[in-house]
């Protein structure tokens, strides 16, 4: 395959790769050479090429970055080192507590290979992570605080669902406003975790099921809710399907520094998405952008973070371009 | 000069360059060697050291950065190129139609001496620039929007003090607050440069000077004032003085772009800053930061912007720290 094109590859076809596959048509530098999946082609209902899982080495020449699209959970810890032998990959994984070993894992891989892996990349891990870090670089004395939301949790929803008596559920973390507010005047608060974010619940019981019973299942579960305020609504499946099937996400990053004497100085990003995977999606491109490039510049091998990736890896533009009319 | 710290210098002593001064006390990691000026030590009520601005270069092996301090109309064109040939500099160049040409030559003597300057550093141009990059490449179909204050513009004031009859004034860049909530629901509305920021003018004129004359001249000036919504107050010089000596400013730059089919996607980055010089200095500083270990590590030579810069050299940490606590 000839090209002047960057050629990217998907693997895994769930919310993730699907968001990937219509991003693409946004990046005019770039083409699909295919989706890697272990289903076959007549399951995933794509016009986009699938290519086999086995002997993945026979597309070695064909692909420049392929974008890991699978959990975080099952997925990304095998396949990632079993891709990084041939191809640069990025992938979403966000599991925070294993990130360290998952780095070593992938680093050794990828170096062998000559390759870039760049891992931890979307918004959070990713966007967020780098202005956490601009956060303290520019205003060394200082508080950072992160919040989500308003979004859904699939983590969350999926520990509701399993408590007997519930058909189906939608967890919303939301910020509480209050906390944000004092955050935002730079009173530099000490929170709780109980003083960040409510978990709002949308909840469908089964027929016949004891509402206050499950109410009590969630708001005392440890680790998910019991140190959360948590709200339960049950509601219809109707009404779950009609206003809670989307994956709307956000939140923000607030650093509240002080410089001089006393002078308080406040930066914050935030996000507000009605699509928490294809903003996933679209980031993972930009910096399936960044990993061909560096790798053809030789800069890097091996794992690499969004924190080690110059901003203008990122663009299709050059410094030029840039200079003229974004700087 | 032995030391395991990060050695600085400052050139020019302005509110900049006091900023830098104080902002070195907040990073354990840097030390300061002294600052450049053309003035004598008496004329700057600082107990840090003076340096002499002839013979620069016998200061080369006993700093690593010099940040310049300058101003963009007068020094720092001038001043830059004369301290690249033997140093690696950060600076706050902020010409934009100027910065091309800007690059081009400093990017000549910083190739030659093997130095790095980052030119064009600090929130905008600088930290505003990477985010409008971040925007365009993470959602490519969209549009970005920088509106910047609430905050006080030194060249708007400055024009105001040049009419006759006027003793001293303030002028502060105020955004247009139904603007921003429509760029904020993603409405993509197209703005002029009147939709966007009102003018408001804190004048105090000379005893016996015409009001409305005034008035006519500062709402009618072209360039400066003649585009916008401007709002004019006659203040005493006390009430400017207590209520108008701070140089507050902010701003933020919002990217509305869509993905999949037709899902808005909104990210925001946001400034307010208390003192707007003594933010840029620190953002100086993390990036003189960036330029010593870019040039230890042989990344580039010569002129450099934001957008080369990865993240992670801007931190005192290194990955291992940083994955386990920041990503």
């Amino acid at each position: 395959m000839e090209s002047s094109k960057i050629r990217i590859a998907i693997c895994g076809y769930g919310n993730l790769g699907k968001g990937v596959e219509k991003a693409i048509a946004q990046n005019p530098d770039m083409e699909l050479v295919g989706i890697f999946s272990r289903r076959p082609k007549e399951a995933l209902n794509t016009t986009s090429k699938v290519l086999s899982m086995e002997n993945i080495e026979q597309y070695k020449n064909d692909i420049d970055v392929v974008v890991m699209c699978g959990g975080s959970a099952n997925d990304l810890e095998e396949q990632v080192p079993m891709f990084a032998k041939y191809f640069n990959t990025v992938d979403s994984f966000d599991t925070h507590a294993k990130i360290p070993e998952y780095y070593e894992k992938v680093d050794k891989v990828a170096c062998e290979a000559g390759r870039i892996s760049i891992i931890s990349v979307g918004w959070d891990p990713g966007l967020f992570s780098i202005l956490r870090l601009f956060g303290e670089a520019c205003l060394p004395e200082g508080n950072t605080y992160t919040f989500w939301g308003k979004g859904v949790s699939q983590g969350h929803s999926n520990a509701i669902r399993r408590i007997p008596g519930v058909k189906n559920a939608v967890q919303y973390t939301v910020p509480m406003e209050d906390a944000v507010a004092k955050v935002r005047k730079g009173e530099n608060p000490e929170l709780t975790t109980r003083q960040k974010h409510i978990r709002e619940c949308y909840v469908v019981a089964e027929e016949g099921a004891d509402q206050e019973e499950i109410r009590q299942a969630i708001v005392n579960m440890p680790n998910y809710f019991a140190d959360n305020i948590t709200v339960v609504y049950f509601i219809s499946e109707e009404e779950l399907k009609q206003k809670h099937s989307g994956m709307p996400h956000g939140g923000f990053v607030i650093r509240s520094g002080k410089t001089g004497e006393n002078t308080k100085q406040l930066m914050e990003f935030s996000l507000n998405l009605e699509s928490n995977p294809e903003f996933t999606s679209s980031v993972l491109l930009a910096y399936a952008r960044a990993a061909y490039k560096l790798n053809i510049d030789g800069w890097y091998e091996g794992a690499t973070t969004v924190w080690d990736v110059p901003p203008i890896y990122l663009s299709p533009k050059n410094t030029e371009e840039l200079l003229k009319h974004l700087l």
